[in-house]
């Protein structure tokens, strides 16, 4: 393909020669002149002097520091993105079934799809055209998935879970577990039937060992175009609107809503039965302890420190309350000998 | 069955009409004419004047808000609980063996249980009656499961492990993997051997993706009632005592010893060798950095704030102990001032 | 084995009959007469008086505290490693093949190597001499395991995956998943390539449920020796040096560069694009927000309070801010008072 073609393709802006051929796409360190690469932030121009790659996707800004083909785009993650997936198109399995896979006779399996080793397919499970589904993928009776979505090695699905179509769900995620719900029955805990399921839209990424877990009652909701990452756990009856993103390791408590287009930072956390609003966006660490109904960022992460100075720092802080009173005691003596201590 | 036959068997007293046929349960929302429904907090009582609910359990203080037919308990979401068990009673797996299950010859699995597809259960295993072994599951040499517990998909049991009896394992949890036990030779990491093993009491609840080491030299206990969430990390020698809950995410470190009844909020964490007494309640995502030997609530998190007053006062954090002691300063100057510095 | 005979083996000075007979190794409290145990902290003195061992290895400052016979080492742990080794030595799994294995026919087995049940072996696979892959687990495509690595049971491995010699990864792990890399196309988010792997160098350990994904375009790398404890989360690109270790549910962002020999305590956080120096060491649950040229201690957690305490001083926190102004305020009233304001 020519860097022309490829322009076209991106709706890009080409600096350099259109006839020069691309045939593949690579980082800046590692591309070779058949290949394009992209600057995605100016923290790595410096490779930009280096790079052996045939021609660079970059954003107008950055044009200045590089003197060699390049195509101009707004967002170069984005024009990457494209020019690999022109470039470098993933070819979809071709159907088959492994002779090993367990797949109940009552279960529909369309012939588009395929059946890794040692999957199991309960009965009344269904499947759309070209689902993928891994080795020693379980999924459990009646549950159904979309058109066109992958599930990976060793995920365990729950019994009627709904994912939409085009999800991806990475190897080792759980989903449709009961949800953590018991009341104490004197010392003891006395579970409480969990019978809601998941339900999940399209487009939804799910990363490797994350876990969902069913509704008590009603479903634990998962809108479309939501990204979750690896290891997050989203308890019983959570809802989490439309392209909402989570980075790894994420916990939200039960019944907790969370509006559309939030993102939340690597180990952030929510607590129960809160209402996040749309485009709410939470740091990394941080740990949600109320409602958010207005749009903005929000943090609760200490500053890091040196062991030393956090030692006496910390100490401080468990003594905080007491410091701020001596400082308005402080306030009303000064008061005092200002102006009498009169108003 | 009747409103009047269930409030016998929740041990409730009634109001409306006691031959009412409820065939169900449901949510406040969800429910219909046939089902009961329960109000587990006053938060949810504006879903009372438009439930489709047949009747609604409740405790006294919320009678005033329904005018329907309810039954009045002191715990709902217990009276919930056992009418769910009543009216909706789990039927037990009908005993079957996957023919695709790998069980060793010298493994024992009484007829009462069910095996699931690919399920592997190595030398020396011995389940108990009425277990079910979920598809997937790997059973490691020796290991034992009391009567009626059951182990979920894709979860792996390392060899010696010991699970009572009506005991849950939830999908992908891993019980026995070694405890991380190194030891530094000049630069390397030698690993200390783990010789111990895992010793699981009865009614033990373990979360998806949960994982809980084996000892290294004597074993790590999990008492009988303790639940345990999903992604929960429990490490090397722990000790957990009776009925202590844990919330998702939660991880403890090595040899710490926990009480009975305890209860850990989500990503809660606690430190190595600590001793922890009964009844202490710590709250979401704090840190225990110390033994607790009294009773209590205990918390170590920062408050959420908006980002931008969140990094003014992080800032400030960083040099507390400076304006800490500038407080003190202060106080020396106006003491001087108010009555020349004597004591 | 003689007593004489071990203290051989561990470069240990001994104290006692050295013809006394050991067989095996037990901890204080467990060990019998003729086993050999170790006091690896001062906090286990008290069970010198009453352990049954047969022998106990100690270093010389704790000679005083034990009359019985004795190894004298300088690190006791590694020395009962050592002694474990010879007392108790691993006898490496006969090589089999389970006949529910399902090995592709251009995948590379060697005759040395154990193949669990239901375990899942894709085409062009090349294994090392002496491998143990456990029962359902699944290794993708073109991936590479060196000489005498054990895989157990459930692991996933994507396709391309390599991974060296004397390797240990424990159930439930995912390695080379597709990183969390996503960005917007206006509200939606659009997946970008995954094109780089993981690559694992020799003696690495890997624990139950921890994820590893692969590089968006270069490899991420965990290099020989590095120790991770079970469902810790290393992003993309991320790239960690020589025999570090990190305990449970560590979490590693994106393209952060981690140098050798570091400790990350429990829960630690790290954040994306970050360079962390050799010998740097976080401790529990801290979060790692800026680069760290300087080998050291570092932490960032609040302390553990009463929750009645804890109440008070994080309201505080809140307006630490506007607190330090007023202690600023007061400073410059008083300087008044002592001396006009003049400077």
């Amino acid at each position: 393909m020519t860097l022309g073609e490829l322009a076209k393709c991106l709706d890009a802006e080409i600096e350099g020669d259109a006839d020069y051929r691309i045939s593949g796409v690579g980082s800046l360190q590692g591309a070779g002149p058949d290949e394009i690469s992209f600057l995605g932030s100016p923290k790595y121009r410096r490779y930009l002097s280096t790079t052996q790659a045939g021609a660079v996707i970059l954003n107008r800004q950055d044009v200045e520091f590089y003197s060699g083909r390049c195509l101009i785009v707004r967002d170069p993650y984005l024009g990457f993105a494209r020019a690999t997936s022109v470039l470098c198109p993933q070819t979809p399995l071709a159907p088959f079934v492994a002779p090993s896979a367990s797949i109940h006779a009552r279960a529909t399996v369309p012939q588009s799809c395929s059946i890794g080793a040692h999957a199991i397919i309960e009965e009344g499970v269904r499947l759309g055209e070209g689902c993928a589904v891994g080795a020693g993928v379980w999924i459990g009776r009646n549950a159904a998935l979309g058109d066109h979505s992958d599930v990976h090695a060793n995920v365990s699905i729950y019994e009627g879970t709904r994912i939409g179509s085009a999800c991806t769900v990475y190897a080792g995620a759980v989903i449709g577990a009961n949800g953590f719900g018991f009341t104490r029955d004197s010392e003891k805990w006395v579970p409480i039937p969990q019978l809601g399921g998941v339900v999940i839209g399209d487009k939804v990424s799910i990363g490797a060992n994350t876990t969902i877990d069913r509704g008590s009652l009603d479903d634990t909701v998962i809108e479309s175009g939501v990204i979750l990452d690896n290891q997050i756990h989203i308890a019983h009856n959570v809802h989490i609107g439309e392209n909402t993103a989570m980075a790894g390791c994420v916990a939200v408590a039960g019944s907790t809503h969370i509006g559309k287009r939030c993102t939340f930072g690597g180990r952030a956390g929510v607590l129960d039965h809160l209402v996040i609003a749309d485009d709410v966006h939470i740091t990394a660490t941080s740990l949600v302890t109320h409602s958010i109904h207005r749009q903005g960022v929000y943090s609760s992460v200490l500053p890091l420190s040196e062991n030393r100075a956090w030692k006496k720092n910390a100490a401080r802080m468990k003594s905080l309350d007491d410091y701020i009173r001596r400082i308005k005691m402080l306030e009303k003596k000064i008061d005092v000998l200002f102006n009498g201590g009169e108003q």
